[in-house]
Formats: C-alpha cells, sequence, structure tokens
C-alpha cells in the first residue's frame, strides 16, 4: 500500500472532518440555564428515573443512533483498525442525517475481540435510539450482531449485511418485472459468502427466491452441506441453499443460471458469464473493481448493475439505512425484523416501480423520494 | 420523590432532546460523494492508517469530547442511573459547545462496575479526543480516572472533582487578594470528602494552602490518620492534612478557622459559623440548599460564595470545563496535568482581578470572555 500525501482538495475537503454536534435549545442566558439546565432540568430527570418510558421522547436519544466499528473490514481496505475507520463513519453519519434525518454518532471500538465488543456496545447503549454496526468482518459480525440484538432493546442493524441484502432484493424485485419473469422461477448464483453474501442469500430466499436452486460459492467453489469446511454463517447457507447438492467451481454454478450477484471481489471469467442463461441479470457489485467488467456483462445479460456511483444501476446502500433507522425510531421499534426489511427492500423498488429501464432498475441513491418512503413502510410494518 | 407529570415549559423545551448532529460539509451531489464518501474517503483512511498522527487533524475527533456518566451520582438527585441522567449530560455538552467550541457527546453507560467502565470507555476512546467524567459517585470516580488516565493516550478529566476544585481556588485566591491576605496564612476547613471534597482540597494545597493547617469533615467529623473508616480517597486527605490530628466535629474545627468550603450538602449550625475567626471567608457550595445560608454567613463573613445562579459568586464548573478542553485538545495534550488546572484557575481569577468586589471574586457563568482565557492558559502550559 502506497502512503497518500495529506494534501490536495480530498484532505482539505476532510481537515476537521465532517460532524459537529449542535445545540438545538439556547443556553445564554441566566434563564435558559435555569430552564435547559439547573435547575430546571432536574425536573426532567424525575421524570424519566419515574417513568423510563418517556427517555426517548425528552432526550435526542429518539433520533440518534451508534455508528460502531471496529475497523476490520472497512471499505475494499480491509482491517485497518478504529481510527483509519472513521473518516468512513464521519461520511456515513452524514448520510443518516441527510438523509434519514437520523443524528449518527461514530464510534469507533479499540477492539476487535467479539466478547468485548458486545460488552461494549451493551453498556453504552443507553446513550443511543438505535445501533448500525459498520464493517465489522465475517464471521464475527453475525454473533456480534446476534447477540446484541438479544441483549438490548433497540434496533440493531449491521449495514453491510442487511443494508446491502435489502437493495439487492429491491433490485432483483424491479429487474425480474422487467424482464417479465418470476422470482420463484430464476436460478440464483451469489459468488461471495462473506457478511453480504449470507444476508443477500437469506433476503433473497425471504423475499420469493427459491433457496433449493439457489447456489452460493466462496473461494472454494459452490457451498453444500458435504464441506467440512464451513463457519456458522456458511453451514447456514449450505442448509438453506443448494438442495440438489451439487458441487463445483463458481463457473460450474453459472452454467445455464439466470442471475449471478456478486458481492465478493472475485474476478470471473468471460466463459463462465457466458454460459449463464441468455438473457439475464448480473449483479457485479465489488467495489471499485466489479466481479464482472460491466461493458463485458452487457454482452451476454440483459440487465446489470454494480455498486459504482459513476455506472448506472448502483445498488447502495444509503437507500435503505436511512429510512429504515428513521423508521424503527419513529415506531419507537425494539428490532428490525425481516418483514421490517422486506417492507424496505419493497418501498425502494416501488419509488421507479412505473419507469423501469434496464438502466434504472433502483432509484439514484440521491433521489430525495426514497427514505421518507423506506421510513413509511418500516415504522408501519412494526406497528 | 413524588413524580414530576411531564407538562410544562421545562418538559416543552426538553421534548426531543438538546442536541443534533450536523454535517460540516456537503453530501448531496454525486462528486460530493466522490470526495467526502467512496472513493475519496478512502485516501484519508489510507492516510491515517500509513500515520496515525495525522488522525485528530483530519476528523472530528481533535475538537470532540465524550461526556460520560454511570448516573450514580446526578446533580442533587444521587443515583437515578444512565437514562434519567442524560438531560443533564445534553445540557453539559451544550455548554461545552457554547463557550468552548467542543463537540461534545453524551455517553450514558449502564453499568455501574468500575471495571467495566473502565474497559468501556477504553474500547471507545479512539472515538474521542477526550473523555469527560461526570456525575459518577465517590470513591468510584477516582479508581475510574486514575485507571482512564493511565490507558489512554487523551486527556480524562472528572469536571465533579477537577472543575469544582479549580474554580474554588480561583475565587479564593480572589478573596484572599480582596481581603489583603495570603493563601498560606489561611486556616481552611473543607466540609465534604466526596470527590469535590477531594480534589478541592488537593487542588488548594497544590495552589498555595497550607495542607499541614488545612481541617477536611466528612460525616464524622475531622478526618484524621488515626481513623480507621477512610477509603482512598479520604486516607490520601488524612496524609495531607491535619498535621497536628485534630479531632471532634466540622464544628470544633470551624473554631477560629479562616474559610469555610462546604461541598458536601451537610448543614453547619449558625454557632459554629459565628466561631470563625472574623472577616472570614465561607463557600457554601451545596445545590440548590447551601450548607450555609447566605445571608446568615454574611452577618460573620467577608466574602460568601454558593453554587446557586441567583446569588452572586456562583462556583460554577462552566468556568473550567470547556476552556480546559479546548486548551487541551487544541495543544494535543494528552494529560490534563496539575499545572494546566492550576493555570486555568489563575485565568479564571484574572478575568475579574482588576476589578474585585465581595460581590464579584469570579467571573459570571455565561461571561464570554472566561473560556478562551482558559483555553490560552491551559494550552500554553502544556507545550
Amino acid at each position: 500500500m502506497t502512503t497518500p500525501t495529506p494534501s490536495g482538495p480530498v484532505f482539505d475537503l476532510h481537515r476537521r472532518g465532517k460532524l459537529a454536534v449542535a445545540a438545538t435549545v439556547p443556553l445564554a442566558t441566566r434563564d435558559d440555564l435555569a430552564m435547559a439546565y439547573t435547575p430546571g432540568v432536574a425536573l426532567v430527570c424525575e421524570a424519566i428515573a419515574a417513568d423510563p418510558t418517556i427517555y426517548p421522547e425528552y432526550t435526542w436519544v429518539g433520533h440518534t443512533v451508534a455508528v460502531v466499528t471496529d475497523g476490520s473490514a472497512v471499505l475494499g481496505l480491509g482491517n485497518i483498525g478504529p481510527r483509519a475507520a472513521m473518516p468512513v463513519m464521519e461520511g456515513k453519519a452524514v448520510l443518516f442525517k441527510q438523509f434519514g434525518g437520523v443524528d449518527a454518532v461514530p464510534i469507533c471500538l479499540d477492539t476487535q475481540d467479539v466478547d468485548a465488543i458486545v460488552a461494549t456496545v451493551t453498556a453504552l447503549a443507553p446513550s443511543f435510539g438505535g445501533i448500525n454496526l459498520e464493517d465489522i468482518s465475517a464471521p464475527r459480525c453475525f454473533e456480534i450482531e446476534r447477540r446484541l440484538t438479544e441483549a438490548l432493546p433497540i434496533p440493531v442493524f449491521h449495514d453491510d449485511q442487511h443494508g446491502t441484502a435489502i437493495v439487492v432484493l429491491a433490485a432483483l424485485r424491479n429487474a425480474t418485472a422487467l424482464l417479465g419473469r418470476r422470482l420463484v422461477d430464476l436460478r440464483v448464483v451469489v459468488s461471495g459468502a462473506g457478511a453480504a453474501g449470507v444476508a443477500v442469500t437469506k433476503m433473497l430466499v425471504a423475499g420469493g427466491v427459491s433457496g433449493g436452486g439457489l447456489l452460493v460459492c466462496d473461494s472454494r467453489g459452490i457451498i453444500h452441506s458435504g464441506r467440512c469446511d464451513l463457519n456458522g454463517g456458511k453451514a447456514e447457507l449450505a442448509a438453506l441453499t443448494n438442495a440438489a447438492g451439487r458441487t463445483g467451481s463458481v463457473a460450474d454454478a453459472l452454467a445455464g443460471a439466470d442471475v449471478l450477484i456478486g458481492v465478493s471481489g472475485g474476478s470471473i471469467e468471460e466463459a463462465a458469464v457466458a454460459a449463464m442463461a441468455p438473457g439475464g441479470i448480473v449483479f457485479a457489485l465489488a467495489n471499485p473493481t466489479p466481479e464482472v467488467a460491466p461493458e463485458m456483462a452487457a454482452r451476454y445479460a440483459a440487465v446489470v448493475a454494480t455498486g459504482r456511483s459513476d455506472l448506472p444501476n448502483q445498488i447502495n446502500n444509503v437507500l435503505a439505512f436511512p429510512g429504515i433507522f428513521r423508521g424503527a425510531l419513529d415506531a419507537g421499534a425494539r428490532r428490525i425484523t425481516d418483514a421490517m426489511k422486506l417492507a424496505a427492500a419493497d418501498a425502494i423498488a416501488a419509488v421507479v416501480a412505473d419507469d423501469l429501464r434496464p438502466d434504472q432498475i433502483v432509484p439514484s441513491a440521491l433521489d430525495p423520494r426514497v427514505a421518507p418512503a423506506v421510513a413509511a413502510a418500516v415504522a408501519a410494518r412494526w406497528a
């Protein structure tokens, strides 16, 4: 890795970071102090002590989430640690505010031990209305999310898993509709079985794709229940998918398949894409280098999507997370349920459902209609 | 405790809390995203990974502190827990911003176990440029602060201890000057040996008061090294003060004393105040009910101060903490040293040194000159 020199417009923009805390009440006069601070504030403290259910209403907690990372799987940069991860977490917080009106605080943890992360987030949880886990590597992310969801009375959501999965399902719904097909009839291959691959697979099955016909590949090839090298997340996939127990490489899996969803970064050869069923769907989501070059994919597939902002059909988590937390907080939800995630995918897909084109199966990442629609759908599904 | 009804102007003001997170960069267009988020942000991440010393400069961490509490000793309300403590922590964050330009995030912890608090704050510390501990009960606060100071490369400051101590020293310096006396000649009695009492006593001795002649009283009377009931903080006081090994009640201690500093809430009888040396100094800091009624104290003492905003000479921590953290962050300080605390006390005292009156021995809590002066003094003492 070369060491970039801290100069130029990107560094100028990032100087002193991208966030600030703002006061929403005045505290400039003695009367202000007497209302918002001592002695007035004691009334509010006593009321919360007497009835904790009013806590989210009379503090900022009702509109605030923590964006928590241990810096173990940041962008395509890998395990760069909590400090180097902060600029990404700040950016995430800006997106939370801009699209969801959610106040987000980056919390970068100086530990990558699962028990320590669970203990730390559990201890600080009263400070926030929700926990967005971010850029935590698999398989640790699965256990961390599961244990925190069990321990805490507030929503916990690992965006790399579920944000990606929700937007992929939305995109696949629309691509399928555009092609006049049905989800349940598609033969789908997911290439990648990390955090995103596991969540995408589960979400697709929950959303109507046939699990038995779905194949997931990791770097060693098709996942099947006969393999002895599967961690917890992959073992779940083996049980959920590949009912026929197929074996082989990703190229073997792709022969005759309708859909390729790449969430691995591992490149896929042209011959394998050419061997897919004609008129199919390719989502190559690795960033910045998709698993399949988009122009090559377009020679074989009817619909192509990537993770890149400079190409059409960007599968971007920002379509999901701001509205999901906005809706969950508004509804006072204690969990983000599968039903809420499916509702979010439907809402994202619906924004462009009346205007589907091969280069518009999802809304733009910057489309201001998305987050309010997602928030309303998510809140309604909890209530 | 009666349960206040959540209605009226104080509750109206507190609805949805008192803080928000604001973006300081635009993130509304594709170009914005490419600079402040992916792919541009990766440059900054890589630069920090390669050279962590630039971390405070290229993130918000360089101007951000955590206000950390476990809710164990909140205002005069006691152990009301982390959620009921939040309105106070939000108010503190507003004051940090308003007077020090410091972005402060309330972190209310769901544990009162010393080891767990230390582990949690250590784990989340990379997220902040400093840690302001708040409303944590004694004697736990002493161990928590000591262990965090040893563990972390950023300033850790328990405001209930040191903020109070710094402002008391500033006030006592000015009161002493006003009366034409010298600190070293004063016979001082501190009533209260909790977090504030311990820190005030140490700071006064560091600032020039004779430790041997100083007497500290807790609810059982004068602290002396012959007592077997002393926790760590009080044992330190026994070694530092009362060289003559005096015993007895707070009334015994006050006979002939020049200065009474009340930081306990325990009321003191008029006869004891009347028995002090004439023309002395009374700081009765318990809030809302001072240890000595101010009008009664004024019958015997030449200078009277309280913690109340509706009376002259308010000893208010807000004179100290915003400037102290501003200065420490500006200087890149890894500690708040005793020298920095003494410099802060001098700076606070100096703001009104040319205009001392019996009812103006400290600046107003809202005086905008104070925090910049404190910040400059603190930063200079580190550098």
